[in-house]
């Protein structure tokens, strides 16, 4: 029954995922600040509209995740696929704080899905 | 008793600000994303930092006051600093979907100012 | 390609399913702190627990509907799912703001249901 | 001028603020589903009621904090008040939940103060 998942699912496992949730939505917030900065911020338009979107849905898994949400297999679904397109977006550029969000946005996503699964 | 302030606030007042907040997170998301389309994103940077921020406090507020939270003083008065300051800066954009949001943002602020007092 | 979701959606039927997660979203939190000042609580711990789960997603998805999100078809998904599930739950009690909650649940779950497909 | 708070700082305040934060946050988010839970949810209303709020700013000021928002100060303001009377009611609970709970939204709210000040 999905309403026992979070009890299946490790409960080290979860601390994980939420610990990953929460240094993909500082390094989203981080390069969306950062990106606004850049001289030319219509060339990072997307990585902007894509690392609040991104920053958005890893506080909610995390918050999700904490209060053991009968929703948390949806919930990180939803947060790998939104991360693995913003890790994508990121990764086209060179700024140091694209590159550390790409990062942290694949791992994120990894563990996500494996939360998922 | 500060926990009695939603007792004491006239509920079609509440629902007035409620639906004034929602109106702001729609005008500011709408601005938000007209202004990473526009030509000089750059130039929009502060518009599009201060939107997200306006478009995150309403939707907080909207639903704390719709809890009857018993911070909605507290949370009512940083929606209408917030609001204000965004108001500020969408003005100075020729832009109708800036124009549109500054004035969402005044009309807001005036209300929550109001529901704090 | 998916990015363009939002262009081919109909903009007034965006309209009405942020509307839509605005009237649940009132619903649920106006659900969760009446069920809080019920006599017995416990009774109500699973109506608390998804009309939070509900409120949160809610006002997730009009957000994100309003910023045109990228991702308005999966959060829609998500969030259809999870009125469907609040409602059963709300719906299983007399309260008239369990019944009331139940009723916004399900008609936001359908419109919700209808923008993502 | 306010907009400069974030560079006036030290950087690592922020980042011990973020962290006290998530720490409440997960912590008011585990004692909410745990005070569901009690035999007596009745009794734990006031508690379930207040954790989520807590979770919610918290969630909210490490977010505004970690995209290094121009209202760092008023957020931070509010985070220790709703932490300060969260810390309030979780103490008058024996639930192991509930004292960790109160021992994590004291140790945030210090910190969100000296932050603001």
């Amino acid at each position: 029954m999905r309403y026992d998942m979070t009890h299946e699912a490790n409960n080290e496992e979860i601390q994980r995922c939420i610990e990953e949730c929460l240094l993909c939505l500082k390094a989203c917030n981080y390069c969306f600040t950062a990106c606004l900065q850049e001289e030319n911020a219509s060339h990072m338009a997307e990585c902007i509209r894509l690392t609040r979107e991104c920053a958005d849905i890893c506080a909610y898994a995390a918050s999700a995740m904490s209060r053991q949400s009968p929703f948390v297999v949806e919930i990180c679904n939803l947060c790998a696929t939104i991360c693995e397109i913003c890790a994508k977006q990121c990764a086209q550029h060179d700024h140091e704080h694209c590159q550390e969000c790409a990062k942290a946005c694949r791992s994120c996503a990894e563990v996500c899905r494996g939360m998922a699964s």
